[in-house]
């Protein structure tokens, strides 16, 4: 199938806000269109000129692609050179005169070229015309969605856990949360079509939501990526109730499959780079018809994050409409981040980065699996479906205090905290049966307001009074308005209680005592 | 004087818009603090390890400060290198792993001290506390000025000609600018009192405008710079009517003499670095006693636009929410960027980069030196006080057909056109007296609604095909609402129009070629 035969995207207008809409075209197009005639004499353009700048050359060196990523830093004879000259030495290399020079605001066009040939090739969109923005990475790139999309008060759909970050950019706008029930795939189907389904008598006078949030690979916090089947129904329903998806994926490539809670130091299986390739789940974009995703994808994860560097892949109407934004907002990502992320990926190949992204991919899940392990090891951990009565929506693995012989477990005795291990990303999360807690139900018992955040906050205090910082549930409640914010108010899950556990940084031996001590302070903490 | 002795700055809270004012205070802070603590294992923040970057070195070759701008490439031996490693290799060194790594939000601790003691050397602000926060450009950073301070609708003043994307930030937002006259000194002191002292007798009903947007030094279109004086007076005026004043600055080290047109050809004079800094004018900065300056300074004229990496220099709460508004919205400028940056200016030192500074600023002043000239000789130009009705507003230049005998020149004889040699930065303005020319008659004749316009887009159009590219001046006209469109209803002056003429990106000889094709265009247009 070639992109030609896709059809094209649909007219989405109708989602943009006043903002996006009241933005000028460029007066500059007729500027730019006489730039390119031969013989033109132009004082119209601001530049410096680039002998002006201070740099001459620059040379980075670089992992190979197919690096060890676990061992030592390659030897030099192992490297490859990233070369950076002023002035062109030869068509098609990338220069210093361009990459520090104003640019062109849709991002530099070689790396938008690889770019598209890869989403082509990996992604397959459902769609012909799409199209590459570069941007300054995800946390820019949501913001500038928000800005396309939403108005004031506007109701968006998202996880029952979601990235707070991403919170943070509308919450001022007087925007709330939709919170979507999730299970181990992420944000549930069934649950959404009821929400869409029911809204004009649940929420009476308000807008439907237009704009979905989702982080459907190694979700933060949950750790959860959304399989095929799952992303063909959340497509069709959103479809149905035409609202835009934006697919913020960052950790896209870091997919890991399951973890086996009976061989926990089993070897990851290296994959090659084609195999890695077919082996990930398809993005939105795949099922994408009407052209209603907008994905955010970045290098921060995969290459560096103080690059500051990703891109959109989106309709050509909202890439237009991006593009105007982008060009008075901010102008381009950074010079130096696109041409040396530029330069590496034309020296890797798309061989050598897909190559790049399984090896990285390895890495993580090896840490994952280490993760995973410190924590079963520390407690007695049997597979959740090994109970019965347990918390709810427990599924995964369920953790009872060390020590307790899994013999002694009775069939409906609650675990002291249960886990799915993650499938994808950098993060597990971890939930805890409050009702196991003394000084919890002392809490419930003295009627406090929000026994579950309290108890929380003592728990996590206790944790880092004995050295190990983990990151509170709480940050990733999403904000659905001032009159629901305790556990109670929310209509969340009680006597249940989250922290988030990333195995990204940390050492995995680091990690492990970091495990223990978390576990030393459950022992005492809870029954 | 010690910075200890200053005054603090005063409480201007009252001027937060309501986005900024609902910004969650950042959950992390607790984080932060306790991963300080010896000992603590963190699993709290999602950072990827370094070991993951695929980059070991870098190097980057550089001129020194004192290098020659205007020859060729310093061979290797006079080149300064700034090398970079994976990991730190001695104390205070900028290394790999942290550039490329998430950052402070605030920027590069030591990039954010350089800039902070410079700022105290060269523009020694009149409050203590200000603070320094990175950004990714000025475009970016006047964004996050508007997105702090103004509310939709707002009335924001601005010079009579500015920068048109800085008005369209804000245009989309439904804010109107309020123009201020000029002079050849930029915004005149005299305008802004008597718009400010008629505010509700003139605007019925509209909140008086609180935020001024302002490029003092070598304005974009006009090229003027504000003497010390005239600052003195708009700042007074501004703190008498509480008024935020963003300096948006990046031309503010290409200041430069009067141009001389009795000496065209006149040898630029360098300076030391010392005696340049001293020789600049004083910033907003220097007469702000009470915090009201916002400074948006930039690298990107000085060092290269592609780093996309400038600061604000501003009072700590302004500097607290632009901080909350940035870890959400854009997190830092480019680890690249900064990292490279700063090692330039750390390798230089501040004496270094004061005389990179001036040498830059003679390139310039020989290229501006150059376009006057080019211009004074192929029309016969006349100091603008030697005639004495001319176009209104007119000094600096008159100038006439070439040919023209001076002698000929009857006191009222109305020139063709007249400029103000540009004091500063890369452009220059020259208006045209379109009542020269009969095209501009016959539009006037006919009774079209915008005569001005519509002749100036046909004379851009001829000067296109004529091969010279220029700037029109309506680009630069601020948006006053749909009903203050047409020369006419902006109550603007008559039969002008302008053009503006960048200096710095073409080679002074090509510039030379597109004034004389410029005036052939002339010779045929006007009488």
């Amino acid at each position: 199938m070639t992109v030609q035969s896709l059809p094209e995207a649909r007219d989405l207008s109708h989602h943009l806000n006043d903002l996006a809409r009241n933005r000028f075209p460029s007066p500059l197009k007729d500027i730019f269109r006489q730039m390119q005639r031969p013989g033109i004499i132009s004082m119209a353009g601001g530049l410096p000129h680039p002998s002006l700048f201070p740099f001459v050359d620059a040379s980075v060196s670089v992992y190979p692609p197919n690096g060890d990523l676990s061992g030592p830093i390659p030897p030099v004879s192992d490297r490859m050179t990233l070369n950076f000259q002023k002035y062109p030495s030869s068509k098609g290399t990338v220069d210093l005169s361009t990459i520090l020079q104003y640019g062109s605001c849709e991002g530099l066009f070689p790396l938008r070229e690889w770019v598209r040939k890869y989403t082509l090739d990996v992604y397959q969109p459902a769609y012909s015309n799409f199209e590459i923005l570069l941007h300054e990475g995800n946390t820019s790139a949501w913001t500038k969605v928000v800005r396309l999309l939403c108005e004031p008060g506007d109701m968006i759909l998202c996880e029952e856990f979601t990235f707070p970050s991403a919170m943070a950019v509308w919450v001022p706008l007087g925007c709330k949360a939709v919170p979507i029930k999730l299970d181990g795939q992420g944000m549930r189907a069934d649950h959404l079509e009821k929400v869409l389904a029911n809204w004009e008598t649940s929420h009476p006078g308000l807008k439907r939501p237009h704009v979905m949030y989702v982080v459907p690979v190694g979700s933060n916090p949950t750790g959860s990526t959304m399989q095929a089947e799952r992303r063909k129904a959340i497509y069709e329903i959103c479809a149905r109730y035409d609202i835009i998806i934006a697919e913020d994926d960052p950790y896209t490539t870091l997919q890991f499959p399951e973890f086996d809670l009976s061989a926990p130091a089993a070897e990851v299986v290296h994959q090659s780079g084609e195999d890695f390739a077919k082996s990930l789940v398809p993005s939105f974009l795949h099922y994408d018809r009407d052209g209603r995703v907008i994905r955010l994808e970045s290098f921060s994860k995969v290459i560096s994050p103080g690059a500051r560097l990703g891109y959109f892949v989106c309709n050509p109407l909202f890439a237009e409409r991006l593009l105007r934004a982008t060009e008075v907002e901010s102008q381009t990502p950074s010079g130096w981040s696109q041409g040396i992320i530029y330069s590496l990926l034309e020296a890797w190949g798309q061989a050598g980065y897909l190559s790049w992204l399984s090896r990285l991919r390895d890495v993580y899940q090896s840490r994952r699996d280490g993760l995973c392990a410190a924590i079963a090891q520390s407690f007695t951990a049997l597979p959740a479906r090994d109970y019965a009565a347990g918390v709810e929506g427990a599924e995964g693995i369920a953790l009872y205090h060390a020590g307790t012989d899994p013999k002694s477990i009775k069939p409906d005795q609650r675990p002291v905290a249960t886990f799915v291990p993650p499938t994808g990303g950098m993060f597990l999360w971890l939930s805890f049966s409050l009702s196991l807690a003394p000084r919890f139900r002392e809490l419930v018992a003295q009627g406090v307001e929000d026994p579950e955040k309290q108890f929380m906050d003592e728990f996590w205090q206790a944790l880092a009074e004995n050295l190990v910082l983990l990151t509170p549930g709480s940050y990733y409640v999403p904000w659905e308005g001032k009159d629901k914010i305790t556990t109670g108010a929310r209509g969340a899950a009680r006597e249940i209680g989250y922290l988030r556990f990333a195995f990204s940084y940390e050492d995995p031996d680091v990690m492990a005592e970091g495990i223990k001590r978390m576990q030393q302070v459950v022992s005492k903490m809870f029954d």
